[in-house]
């Protein structure tokens, strides 16, 4: 028991941009909070117009917004809410981005890109945040990008316990390409499953095999594991390549992010795609007829606000997600 | 003649954001110039992704973006494309905005809302410009949200001109409302035309009486000033005063300006105005279909972006417009 | 009721800077606290010696110091105070500026100049203060050169509270420029009475015809109102306007601050200038001798750090500034 | 051909840390110019003390500097050199890593740790670096970690021609574990083999099988490929699955940095390395007795210093190396 | 008595760096506390590896680390653990430095140097620091290289109190050189007893005349003071000046640090030294075997802590060591 | 011969303060350049207003201004040209600080005083210098307040060479207190004369004798040297001092900075002063009568503009000065 710090006694104050305003009210109602009252709307010309209608000052403030598309509106949106939360006195901001938007543009590949995730991550910081917590970045080491805290939570926890339930003896974890090869294995861990790893093998210099396999998947049912799903085109590829491999035809796909962009729903129902879970990160995008198990991400992401605002460790919640 | 400074030897380099490339082009031709070789393209998820495509290392770059609807988006995109710009060793980056989104956000008038203005103003310094270029700014007083210079242009002497060969002589220079004012002066002046100003009168502390006249307006011909023309309500309720009045019923409206958004189209189409003058720094909205001279800023600003780059002194530019 | 914030235990500290020790005394004296102890004096080569000599670690301090002539002398003073506080590890700095000095240059008009304003912004925020409060700032979007918060309290209702009484039926607010018009519907609003506008209409566009007025003045009793006070020069030439246009000789002239330098008393007392009221935001000059009725700001500055303090919103002191 | 820009008149200065002399005084050699004269000494207390000896006002300079082993004092250095620089008026300051010690450390694994990498990143900004110039990075999302230009060069091309000549015909490019699996495939399209990928198998949730092989081995002879050689201890693991799996006993081992610490000199001599083939990017250890090829990489690092200083693309040269 | 602040409820947290992990137990102890838990290691190839093992999120973190030589190593370790600590969630950060290494580099003499102290100064700031604690600096002018608050602390009163009780009736405080001069009166006064002080004189432009002593020593006993003891030289010259002018060869060596660098030892022994007495503000080096008498410093720094964390003044105990 | 830096075309611009005009007026006669015009003025309510009438965009510039008595004034006019300066789109500024007020704020005593010196490197460095050149600073290590190049030259060569002709063979160089010492040897030094030292002794922890003399001064001719002759209190104190002791007197008395404040004059013209000798770093006071012989370092100042801006070394010319 930790003797030097002593809880604040006032409750976290939650504020939802408009991007998952349900995830924001589970958040808040895990918390036993209401939402802080503000407004978010457009001026004729489009402009934005926020207003935070409580007061606010002295507050520790949460401001719950994924980044998911179209993520420059959401993200100027969560710059105002903090512009307008810092100028009326609140104590501190914590953006809290259960979706980042622009991981993906990591790095520069040839020299004449922006390096997206690092000026995303600049203009965070210069509108004023103390702390970040995340969840399931695209790549962990994003936490550079920021000089502020950053908490990186995983709803690895959550989506293995929803489909283990019903999860045949022979099913096999597969990462559909080298970068979920992490993810898989934490998936494995957790429901005492074996692993496979889809990947391209270079046959030579020049000739690439589209994908081989790793790991045994002859006759057995996979758990196609990734962080996110955005046109499909990954877990198509995978499923082709499975099924070439004579995996069973019952696949389950499991993501933390849906964005479910483009031919996402199209590529997924042509698939012989048992079971597709997801979390609720992002908004599943209206209209989305797929039928999808959503999970919430509420519970975990309530459980870290309560712990840092209450000055407690987040060591074995983040440890589950590392 | 100053012999202090030595001017560069290349030429300034024009990149063209998407906003309005018909400008951007514009002004590169007019300092024989081609546009610096770039890609703007979305992902399948919407996340923007820019690339420079020529060599821009050791070159002072012009970066032409009106933040003109969506706002988010073309203020994103000048975002990462001076992120991309830097990064390949720009020597500096010089934002050009003929027309400056959120400039109305200039304060809090209760107290909870983002002070927008100033939140774009911190965005475009932590993104690495060294210097702003305006025009026609709704609140002179933006050029305090910058600790980089900023040097406010204006189109009043493009469109005065433009007005000025078939102007009546019984022509009187309107401001529709008192932010106005200086503008209708600054009209005046250079067209040599009286100036009428119409504002609302405060009959006691409750009433107000919904417009009134300053000066001489009856059987004379309105000319309508203003900085910007959004949804026409202003101008529609600034000549149905006029017509009360007894001007003229034909009226020439000018504004730097031109977004004409929601209900512009209609409103003015409906109301007896006779000519429609506005600037390029906007490019019109698609399907826009009143009739409206366009005149271009590109020589303005491409002045204002030689004088810069060349080290010559702006004072009669920026004087003409003061 | 908000239940997210908790008030602090302590209670505010006061220290004042020399330029209006009676004002810090006041608004002590309203929140039941005795000022800060501090030494400001001069070393024999006129070089500023601050010492505060009570311990300030932990506290929230409000240096109150209006940056009134000679504004040089009295900013340095109130960075100087805050360097002492900020290094003897006080927790929190405000600047209550009662009058903020410099407001005017708010622009550069030909491209040469300093950007006052702006410049003193960026001073009070490198030396670390935390917060601003002004009043009546000459400039409403002088909240947009801070980045820090800054709260703009007025003392219209002061004022309009003060002439309320005696003010007669036939009573006009008068603005004796444009750049008064707002703060004239303000009183105008608060009073109950009509208002009307001096200004100077331009006939032609080289013709200024001195001064014009909007708004029925004719046997009315004028209650000239304004920011500031500085040499008389505007409400002198406002009151020739208005006698010309045949008002009542008995005008009452107020303003939040009284800076009467120069020819100020002696253009006043020339005028039939039947009452002369302003705030004590400036202590008056010495040897002034001009009859002027003063009201105090203490209560509404000393309410505003109360609210400040303890974490409650402002939104209905500034809404009637707004 | 870039018409913008102007190549500066005077050549680029190169100044010499302590960790590797030998390959900056070849850096220098290649672009025809001295090292820049410098003291780098140590008080008796063993205090660092340097001193730029010529004349550095207004030159662009570039610091090589690996931050290998002793890492802390070589960082030192590097910031003590480019403390001095800066206050000796020179133009701009490039930090040329060849080596960029603490990359590993690039996101915390349970919260409690220091983020190594960045902190890193964060004191080369604050000591007045415009410009990293790296290679082979352990994870190119460093790039992210700094908000100035990083450019990222790589060792593959020169390593891959010095393997080239004498790489057998069944030779297959073998990744170690999967942190190197796109380098070995940048090696595999260069020398026009295939490749294998070397990981830990998750049997099932609890069971590790130590190590299996992607790709096809048996009778080939590998060429086994990582970013640096520290204690050998993931290329000793390796090399035992690789002859489980039947490959020759013949095995080259290739990689960008040899920091052969520890035991690695004793492992690597057990095994059937037929030739152990790293740059000269880090000074091989005092006493170092295995025979390795050493490659410099002052040819490209050299070549990357004249673009970046005569305003050229680095492009292609960067490109070979994503 | 301040009825402004509240002290916090937390009890402080002592973090100890691995400079001096005695100082910092006994610190703690004086406090009441125990250490914070924490890891500092390495890694095989040298770099260094912290964690903080229990929960920091909100404490008011004191981290103990003396940057004695070997200074780059300590130092980094301090960066290190700041940043763990930072990124932890602690509230605040400061820095206790009872030696301060590199304080001699306070000006560049020629101008081609680092200006190392403010190098050290602006990485401290850099990485999160909000305060510094140091004791008995080289300059006292180094509290104006830092923008954050530096309480300066002074052994004297600790060395002061442990020579008084068997100091004789004839002993003279003796500074051996111009910087120690006030050191000196210092120590005279607390004491009760005469200074002299040895310096070069200059016997014309071109000779200097080794060493000269202003104040009457003759017959006396030398009690000689410094803030620091590195190699010895100095004491050994000024030892030999004063034994020159007739002192008893009964000398008393005072010193705030004890480096005893390089020759240190064998210099010291062979002098008339009686008595050799230093601070534990540095960890006597490894093997050094001369008699030294140890002084901890740890009440006086527990105090200031103390006072600092509860919001009490320091104000007596800095006096005492002005 | 140094070929990396080419050397700017263009001249240096030199813009003086108000301060010390005949100075920059100088400084620009040496350089052979007109001073840029620029306008300082003041408003009815003594608010500075400042302008720059040239355009000086691509210029760099150096600010004449010492921040002589009154030092705020001086201060804050010189802050209001950088940004006059800055915002008209100059290169680059450099501060020239002849007399660097405030140096003596180098330290908090007590705890609860500004850092004034830090505080006015903090202004200068906030408002865009990039370079700060100064002269006899009273404290050295002023250099680290900043963290901005500072050149320190020394007008000691000047004066020593201005006294040199006709100084007695017997003079001694006296220093009139111990921050005086290093002075006195650059002179002694540089005069080829011996040194004495005038200083307070400590008899007994409780007495303090009002002032000894080290070095020989009986029957010599005194030539007493410090940095600045403020209130001329140090100078009596010594010269009275000397007199005891038993010196020639006929005292010349040289310092580079000659405030006169207060008493000053009259104190001096009470001693028995044959000549008095400073440099015009300061103008003298207005009605300043005293017999003084004023040396320019309008040659010294020149000298190093010209090195900075040509791109030459400083190191002799500071290194006289050292």
């Amino acid at each position: 028991m930790n003797t030097r710090t002593s809880s604040p006694t006032q409750a976290p104050g939650i504020l939802a941009g408009s991007a998952n305003p349900h995830l924001a009210q589970a958040i808040a109602r895990h918390l036993g909070v209401p939402l802080v009252s503000r407004v978010i709307e457009r001026f004729p010309d489009g402009e934005l117009h926020v207003e935070v209608q409580e007061n606010v000052r002295g507050c520790d403030l949460y401001l719950v917004q994924p980044t998911s598309p179209p993520a420059e509106a959401h993200l100027l949106e969560l710059l105002f809410l903090a512009d307008a939360c810092r100028r009326a006195g609140a104590a501190s901001l914590t953006a809290v981005l259960p979706y980042f938007g622009y991981a993906r543009q990591d790095r520069r590949a040839r020299g004449g890109e922006a390096l997206g995730a690092r000026l995303i991550a600049g203009l965070l910081e210069a509108s004023g945040f103390q702390r970040v917590v995340a969840m399931d970045l695209h790549t962990a080491a994003l936490e550079g990008f920021f000089s502020i805290e950053l908490e990186h939570l995983s709803a690895v926890p959550v989506l293995a316990d929803a489909v283990q339930p019903d999860l045949p003896e022979d099913a096999v974890v597969v990462a559909p390409d080298l970068g979920a090869a992490k993810l898989a294995d934490r998936y494995a861990q957790s429901l005492d499953r074996p692993v496979a790893l889809v990947h391209k093998t270079r046959i030579s210099g020049e000739v690439v095999r589209a994908g081989t396999i790793t790991g045994d998947v002859r006759g057995r049912t996979p758990l196609l594991v990734d962080d996110m799903i955005s046109t499909g085109g990954t877990i198509e590829a995978a499923v082709n390549v499975l099924l070439a491999a004579g995996c069973q035809p019952e696949i389950t796909v499991v993501a933390s992010h849906g964005l479910f962009v483009g031919p996402a729903a199209e590529r997924l129902s042509d698939l012989p795609v048992r079971r597709l879970v997801v979390t609720d990160s992002i908004s599943l995008p209206a209209g989305f007829t797929l039928p999808v198990q959503v999970h919430s991400v509420a519970p975990i992401v309530a459980e870290a606000i309560k712990r840092i605002h209450y000055h407690q460790s987040l060591r074995d919640l983040v440890a589950r997600a590392a």
